[in-house]
């Protein structure tokens, strides 16, 4: 089952020709879900030939430019492109004024609904559901209301030996049953216990998205455990009280998230503007945690 | 005294990575002027390398949003980058309730001013003027309020002959007067002719961008005679009815404008994401006027 997250973007505030401001794709068993949404991002899902008519779910961490601004015309291209179905939409409750007002003044009147999700600040909250996997957001420590984002599998289902199924003539009304842990019991009575019928199902696996925010102990709790984990770095120790006056996080500090985590892998984003050459952004966090990997458009990272 | 306009983006409302949504700078003289700003429009501006600090003021032709949408982000970057400067906003009166609310919802205080000019879609009107040029708005023929704009030098001072000042030992506080048009007299009461002093300046140049609109008698009378004319050419003629049902022009109505107009040189832009190959859009016009260019990102026209 594919669980792969696209980099859209991974720059920061200030827009350079180097990188495009926040936005990343995850694609789930072909379940499309984007998380934010900056400026050009309608161009970023051209230019990797992902088609955005299937994504159905929309989530904003905050409400900094950078990661709403392409909001707006990836609606009206949605539109233009002939969209009927829904689409919903988790945000800071503002962003559904602003939204319609720029709708409203552009003489837009989408042929589909939103679906507004007001996002809380205050503590973790499972926001969206579906058979195969939740959605959490939990608080960030940034300098406005900022929540990041965890998608975590359910558990999934047992796999069935396929010969066991020849076997035993096991019909196949049954198999839903045996594949989420029922034995089986012949017409003589005999139990055949569900161990010998089935085989351990794949782990769930989970991905996070932490941006922007400052270190905090509260992120190391909301993304315990997770395969892979993708958190802002918007700049190097040298320039920590930057990081310190901006509620950002150094390489280091997303590092240290990773580590006290434990999770699988680190991916470092949101890179500021001001640094040319990134390598010593993997530097200083190898020297906490490893793996980590660089965010960079087009990567496509499997959860 | 250069007077030239740089291409940022000749896209219509879908996005397409061959072109960008419509935008465009005007530099007269080392001034700035903006013309539409769609999304993305900040990076172009940086991947021409011109100083966006340095733009005053902003015209946006009408609210669709592949002409505006790159506006919330042009401001935020101008604003992180510490601009102090006004900057002039000649627009829809509806739009500054949109960019207020953005501005509100994302946490922005600019450190500059924002001044608003709401155009009037009723008739022409001189809606800004500097010493050396005015800009006229002018309403076009679209399905929303829109409107175009042609920038008109003003007569320029006569050209001194250095020799003559030489000659007749002229100081340096009656050149302005002479180059008005005075003649000069010297200290035995002799004078000397203007004409003798003087050469004829350059004429006055003069451009205007039209789109988005359809064919209209009235833009023909707007940019009578301008020396380059931008003209919205979104259609091939097999598309006239589409053309005609979106208030869009064709390349023949784009050229039909050039021609009755008299205008020095047409350029076509806001090409449909339908055509890749833009030759027809030259042959098309062509038949009807000449000289055409078409736009591309980044193509720069002298006045």
């Amino acid at each position: 089952m594919k669980f792969e997250v696209t980099i859209l973007g991974c720059g920061s505030a200030t827009p350079t020709l180097r990188h495009w401001p926040t936005s990343q794709l995850v694609n789930h068993d072909e379940h499309y879900f984007l998380f934010d949404c900056g400026e050009g991002a309608q161009l970023q899902l051209r230019r990797y030939n992902i088609k955005f008519q299937q994504i159905n779910h929309l989530f904003i961490t905050h409400l900094h430019g950078d990661h709403c601004l392409g909001l707006p015309g990836l609606l009206s291209t949605m539109h233009l492109l002939g969209r009927t179905k829904d689409l919903n939409i988790y945000a800071n409750a503002a962003l559904q004024e602003a939204i319609e007002i720029q709708l409203r003044v552009s003489y837009s009147r989408l042929r589909f609904q939103l679906k507004w999700h007001p996002l809380s600040y205050d503590e973790p909250q499972i926001i969206m559901e579906n058979a195969k996997l939740q959605v959490m957001s939990f608080p960030l420590n940034h300098r406005v209301p900022c929540c990041g984002f965890r998608i975590s599998e359910k558990p999934k289902p047992r796999n069935m030996i396929p010969q066991m199924i020849e076997k035993y003539t096991i019909p196949f009304v049954r198999i839903r049953q045996i594949k989420a842990g029922a034995d089986y019991i012949l017409e003589d009575g005999t139990v055949i216990p569900n161990a010998d019928l089935t085989l351990d199902p794949a782990e769930p696996k989970s991905y996070a998205f932490c941006t922007d925010t400052a270190f905090a102990e509260k992120t190391i709790d909301a993304v315990q455990g997770v395969d892979l984990l993708y958190h802002e770095a918007t700049f190097l120790e040298k320039d920590r009280q930057r990081a310190y006056d901006t509620f950002h996080s150094t390489a280091s500090d997303a590092a240290r998230v990773a580590n006290m985590a434990g999770v699988g892998k680190l991916i470092l984003g949101h890179f500021s503007a001001r640094y040319h050459d990134l390598n010593p952004f993997l530097e200083e966090a190898e020297s906490v945690f490893k793996p980590v990997v660089l965010a960079n458009e087009g990567l496509c990272f499997k959860v």
